[in-house]
């Protein structure tokens, strides 16, 4: 079968490449990702956020390592290696950055129980509206389909706005919440330029924030070269894009 | 415009109208619950499990009270109201719980990090995968879609089984993945009654794990007559619910 997705650019590239290259020596805590994958970038920018200790290893999902398998059979990316078994999904992983790092300061979630909760149900709404709103625009073919997709999504971003102290999310402090939307952030140029969905469309709220999201250096320093990421949304822009999070949109399922 | 779902039974009935006869005075957490619905149970049950002082207020989905509307604007529940404040999402309140009353032993989710976020991943596959999965079978009206969806669910249920220690997920303490799980077991008789889909077509392991998951005394004391269930149910079985949970599943979108 011939999957078009196999033509991907095999490492990061730009600032990326460089935050690889610092992080290739050994370490307990070996982070096994695919530079292109916004999921990935999630833990990647937890990581850096952080300073946690860690080795970047790339994954060839189309080649996928023997040893990766064994530890991790799904061969989903991110995923983290910690004492021999494997970890995978973003958001579980960031949350475990914190359980298993406690003395790395600050943390992605806040101490207090309360503020927690309330930064846990801004990142659920985040994963339910904004992540599938964007790629179930990016994805779409038929113009009404288009504008109706390009309504939902800014009526989320100016939902999610609202609630921003600023400069993120909780206010001083970049967060959970930040964490979860900043790789949409960093490649929203895409539905800008394809779909005509632009920051200032939300409104001035959701432009500053997005704005401080992009030029976070963790953000940036986990970016790689805007031609490349160009490749992989050319095939979703037509909707030929193969992976499971594209098939589960197409289908109206929840992404894997 | 005329809503089906508003001739719902008012309370809960049977054990679980005992229950909320034993939290009817005022505490430090109000929990404002429906007692039909499943993503309340998780919360109640979590409650019950650890033994949090809580006042369990009814919502009545269509006359929803001034108060609980000015601290929860969007009506949701099961929310939980600490401190004047309101937290809503059923599975980021019981990870709240754990939160705000770690010294109510045993918590929901294990102390270890490893061990916390593998719960988290096969919580989220429950979320992603079981909870859609019984209701999309649940609303099907075509009998070949029945069919197709029978199977998934039997499938995802193998999955998650392979995976339970026995008698609860991880073992003998009862846990997050139990509590996000058990009020769809409680509530499985309606696809084997009605689209033939049995706890035992899904194998021994799912079988014993959800009978396990049934008699459990916190899943007893938060179910009410299955009577009033099928009134509910009823509704579902013929596509015309019209609860935000059905419309999500009707246009193939996250349930919110």
């Amino acid at each position: 079968m011939s999957i078009p997705d196999a033509k991907i650019h095999p490492v990061a590239t730009g600032v990326a490449a460089k935050t690889v290259a610092n992080h290739e020596g050994p370490q307990d805590l070996i982070f096994h990702a695919g530079w292109f994958c916004p999921y990935v970038q999630r833990t990647w920018i937890t990581l850096e956020e952080r300073g946690i200790p860690y080795q970047y290893k790339e994954v060839n999902p189309y080649h996928k390592e023997k040893h990766f398998l064994d530890i991790n059979p799904k061969g989903l990316v991110p995923a983290v290696e910690y004492k021999g078994k494997a970890l995978y999904e973003s958001l579980i992983l960031c949350e475990f950055l914190d359980d298993a790092y406690p003395s790395y300061k600050p943390t992605i979630l806040p101490a207090d129980p309360y503020t927690k909760a309330y930064v846990r149900i801004w990142v659920d709404y985040v994963t339910k509206n904004l992540t599938p709103g964007f790629m179930r625009l990016v994805q779409a073919q038929d113009p009404e389909k288009r504008k109706e997709y390009v309504g939902e999504l800014l009526a989320a971003q100016r939902t999610l706005a609202e609630q921003v102290k600023g400069p993120y999310f909780l206010g001083e402090e970049f967060g959970l919440v930040d964490v979860a939307l900043a790789p949409w952030i960093a490649r929203d140029y895409i539905v800008a330029q394809h779909r005509g969905c632009k920051r200032e469309d939300a409104g001035e709220a959701w432009k500053k924030y997005a704005d401080n999201l992009a030029k976070r250096p963790s953000v940036l320093n986990t970016s790689s070269d805007l031609e490349h990421y160009e490749e992989i949304y050319g095939r979703y822009l037509r909707d030929e894009a193969q992976s499971e999070s594209a098939k589960a949109i197409r289908a109206g399922r929840a992404i894997p």
